[in-house]
């Protein structure tokens, strides 16, 4: 294992108590509940509050999005698992300011069934809480509604939470998350497994110089497992799947995210950024705004994914709005 | 190999390309020399040009630190390489704003032979050109002035640069990145090497399960290599070496930096902050701002460093001072 831990079983814990230690001005763990990452500016006076969450081990994702003019709070769950309906629930408690809050994460059934649960709860206490599921990852089913959040979570909870911060309620708010979601389409590429702390070991087995294209962010199978091609040819194969499935076509204007899936150097991002951008420009499709970088990680795996976001006016300005989290800043 | 890259000798040009072309609001590759990122802003009225450098594969140093209220160059060179004296001697050219220009750069052979022709050049045609060597890293010598540079070259960097920004004199800004250096300290452990791409191999060997405390950013030896131990232990070790340094004492006010090498996940960053925060806390140093993330990488090496600096006043202004750089943004 090629980790830095201490108890296994303390990883989220010992995380969570050094990063709210490290932005003091940012976030704090809510006093009654150790997995409710809240903004010290939180509960934010006429603002829905925004909520995110889901399993550890895709940092910055979720925790790092925490601060004014996005999200109000995220859920943590173990590694790979989805928070439980008690910490969902406290997270409204904790942001709601009287218009409601809406939750948003990855599409995943145990995420689902433990925020449900936590609006439940909310709803018994006369709070409104409405639910955006992130479907972003092109390949993981035909069916849009089946398919799994990955690092298009990024984009939505952006969208979303700088339409709260401007001030709409809580319908207006949930229609810009759902807008955002329709238009944002992911594929990525690993070349390694992750490792596990508990075991000390990768969670599957991946040989040096394989890679699967396709491959969901915990590990579930993608279009096919092959040698590790040239960046070029891995950035077309998940380009044609991402762009034909919206589709994006000419004239288009996109915002674009590289993200690292961990063990994947800057190096690498920019040699296949260039690549997208070369595709995108052959399409005619015009590159709005550009990110990259670890945005929605799996740990130590090696790999990378592309998204991209369709933007009309709502969203270029929604992605442009000012925030200031922990591990996103926007002027 | 578990790298994403195309022809192993394109991939500074490549990389070059896909960074420009991804933060075309921020920085350019100068047109008369491909190894020379320039912020669009440049030259800026009446500023000193901070002008920073070196190897490529520590991304995002040097080339993310390019923007306003930062750096106004980054020199690249090739992998684990100084770049050549034209470059250097092209950013002058590019930057200069009759004030003079500041280069900044870790303290190796090759970066200091090839950027002092660079500044010769620049004074043949009259523009006078200071350097600031960075040597944070405290194992890497017992004398402070041959030491090499680390990811303390973040927090020189970005203090200098706010100087200049302020509108300081190419002394005052000479002055203020000496004393950024002064006080800061640096240490890392690796628990792997990382992978060159035009061998395919790692840079050395190290077993999965070891670590060496101390190893330097290109695997230079460190203090000793041993089987892995717990976070918290290693951290310590680390701390120790850092605060005796200085010293840090108790009453000091500190940045900090917990820095991945490359492949060491966010989980593990904020895991060893969390340590490193209590041993401050023990001995009765503030911490004033946090940093975590990859700051200074080895590509895809895995390990941590831990970087402080002493803050007084002037330094803590410098550190806050708002930037707009790809891979660094202050509000």
């Amino acid at each position: 294992m090629r980790r830095l831990v201490n108890n296994p079983y303390d990883v989220v814990e010992e995380m969570l108590e050094g990063y709210t230690k490290a932005f003091p001005n940012h976030v704090k763990l809510l006093e009654e509940d150790g997995r409710v990452v809240v903004s010290v500016k939180a509960p934010v006076k006429d603002k829905v509050g925004i909520i995110i969450g889901g399993g550890s081990g895709h940092e910055p994702l979720f925790l790092g999005y925490v601060g004014e003019g996005f999200a109000d709070a995220a859920v943590i769950g173990n590694i790979n698992t989805s928070p439980s309906p008690e910490p969902c629930y406290n997270a409204v408690k904790a942001v709601d300011a009287g218009k409601g809050c809406l939750y948003m994460y990855g599409n995943y059934a145990g995420d689902v069934m433990n925020f449900d649960m936590g609006a439940e709860m909310a709803a018994d206490d006369g709070i409104r809480v409405e639910t955006v599921l992130i479907t972003d990852d092109v390949y993981s089913s035909e069916n849009i509604s089946d398919r799994r959040g990955v690092a298009g979570d990024f984009f939505v909870f952006k969208a979303a939470a700088a339409k709260a911060a401007m001030g709409a309620d809580l319908d207006e708010v949930k229609t810009a998350a759902i807008k955002a979601n329709d238009n944002t389409r992911s594929m990525g590429v690993a070349l390694s497994s992750s490792t596990l702390p508990v075991t000390g070991k990768t969670i599957f087995e991946m040989e040096d110089g394989d890679m699967e294209v396709g491959m969901g962010i915990h590990g579930e199978p993608g279009v096919k497992r092959t040698k590790l091609a040239p960046a070029d040819e891995v950035v077309d194969e998940i380009m044609k799947y991402v762009i034909a499935d919206l589709p994006f076509e000419a004239g288009d204007e996109v915002a674009v995210l590289v993200n690292s899936l961990g063990a994947t150097p800057l190096m690498d991002l920019h040699i296949c950024f260039r690549k997208a951008a070369q595709v995108l420009e052959e399409k005619g499709i015009k590159i709005y705004q550009s990110f990259i970088g670890p945005y929605a990680t799996s740990m130590d795996m090696a790999g990378m994914s592309i998204t991209l976001m369709k933007l009309d006016d709502e969203l270029k300005e929604l992605v442009d709005y000012p925030c200031d989290a922990p591990y996103c800043v926007i002027k």
